[in-house]
């Protein structure tokens, strides 16, 4: 849930007046992403998203969101496609923040998702990762191998709070990622957070592709690594191998993993692991008590590492390997 | 802010099942109304609002806020209609809890009303009055003069907290206002709430009026006096004579007020600051530390109120007696 900064009408139809979009009959501030503020606009035209880039997000990579956002949705790729203003530009200014309007992409996120809906979800991430070639940005993942020791650093000492040996589990953990990580995988741009409610459906087939503002340059199959985190595991937390082998299978019928992405895929799978349970650990911590706002539970990402540790094969990932050799 | 509850695809469709509203293509949770949980639905048909009754709201009261709306709508005030379903009925169920489907009203609440406004505002209020004559349900103001003592009664501890001394001047406040409450005031439906953002605007004209959860039947002239407080004040807390000129002719233009209303003003604007003040020292009492939600300021109606008390003649409020009488 977030509206960080509210806005006033004058100083909205100052910013649309830059704009051919109609002329302003409603806006509400939404209650969904958590970084920025954003707001559902009504015009003459269209509906819109409107976003107000706080704090959270570093001015400097906003080209690199809107112009992967172009990039994708000009090759076909179904994403909120940022309005570029009467003078060319996509990022303007509203309440002394960034803001850009995007339009708006009907559509639900699926709050139970079911198999064919993973199929569909890996088919459209290996679309995106295909589509992303030749973009002409890149941005580093902060939140890779590298990143995750400072914000270990940081959380480090009250971890045995949440689960008592948490600290030293996270520890081992860390130091056997950061030596065995895979080096030479293929790169390209990753969505990097492409959780349920990122992806929107309308009649049960996928629509679009929301929030790329965590996108970065990484490995594609370590996207397929967070997907497989976000969607197959159940509230129990346990693995769902059926929605894993439909996953897989949907990004594999578009894009092929190699023998080495597909050997990769416990190590990557653990990483993304522990890249969620790093966050979500440090948001627990810092979140002040009685704070009115729902923390995710470090422990579901917990759970989800240990799984990986103990894979011994991929096959347990639902993955083929026949296929994909 | 405000989404209490979140839904699921699934049981949405269902809702929506019940209606011949289309169907879904969005829907989106939005940061606007204290009480309830509310999404801004988009369907192949037209925008909805759909709102969650929380525990907040007492689902007895129910019949009345949604056949007022009906009642108000049905004589041709501008106000968001309850959608009625296949079998008839305004009010139903979802994710346990009493919900309604209401026609969105496109318009903005201003954020700078100025004094034209204002006498749109008053003209409005002034035919919604009028309008709610006939309505067959009615509901006791719970937060009128009968219902401040038992919510001081749990803040007074703690009043010399917000502003030392602020004990004994809310408690001399409620002992005048007890004993010279007025009796013989033309009563009707009221608003009770007519702050800026319940009343949208489309090109600088009022588009309608929304929030109709503390309507109930009450003095008239009580429902002036809370708009007087919610619109006729700067930022700085002074009283803006033009802006209450403006709505307190607006008003009149519909509906004048008798000799005994107009003398009554200002008391029941001392009883309306009073009303808010408790209610918001209430608030910022019970809100714990550290909650990230907006707190708002108790002294600001303390400011107004002192204001009124101050009042030596009804023509400080820009009320013209030779017109009014």
């Amino acid at each position: 849930m977030a509206v960080y900064t509210d806005i006033t009408e004058d100083e909205l139809e100052r910013f649309l007046a830059q704009y051919d979009a109609g002329s302003l009959m409603s806006y509400k501030g939404i209650a969904e992403g958590v970084e920025n503020s954003n707001f559902l606009l009504h015009t003459t035209k269209a509906p819109y998203i409107l976003t107000l880039y706080e704090k959270r997000v570093d001015p400097a990579d906003l080209p690199f969101f809107l112009g992967l956002m172009q990039h994708l949705a000009d090759r076909g790729l179904s994403c909120p496609l940022p309005v570029a203003r009467k003078d060319g530009e996509q990022l303007g200014e509203l309440a002394g923040r960034p803001a850009a309007l995007i339009s708006f992409l009907e559509g639900m996120w699926l709050r139970k998702p079911a198999a064919h809906h993973c199929r569909q979800v890996g088919e459209a991430l290996a679309r995106m990762h295909l589509a992303g070639q030749g973009f002409g940005i890149s941005r580093k993942n902060a939140l890779s191998v590298s990143g995750w020791r400072p914000l270990w650093d940081k959380s480090e000492t009250r971890a045995d709070e949440v689960e008592p040996g948490l600290k030293g589990e996270i520890a081992a953990e860390l130091d056997h990622l950061e030596s065995h990580w895979p080096k030479n995988l293929p790169e390209g741009v990753i969505h990097a957070d492409l959780f349920p409610d990122n992806v929107f459906f309308l009649d049960d087939k996928l629509s679009g592709l929301i929030d790329f503002y965590f996108a970065c340059n990484d490995f594609l199959a370590y996207d397929l690594s967070v997907c497989l985190n976000a969607w197959c595991f159940e509230k129990d937390w346990s693995y769902n191998i059926t929605k894993g082998m439909a996953l897989i299978e949907g990004y594999q019928s578009v894009r092929p993993l190699s023998a080495a992405e597909a050997e990769a895929l416990p190590l990557l799978c653990r990483g993304s692991a522990l890249r969620f349970l790093l966050t979500r650990l440090y948001d627990w911590i810092m979140t002040p008590p009685g704070a009115m706002v729902t923390k995710k539970d470090p422990k579901e990402y917990l759970r989800k590492l240990r799984f990986h540790r103990n894979v011994k094969s991929v096959a347990e990932y639902g993955l083929d390997l026949k296929v994909s050799a």
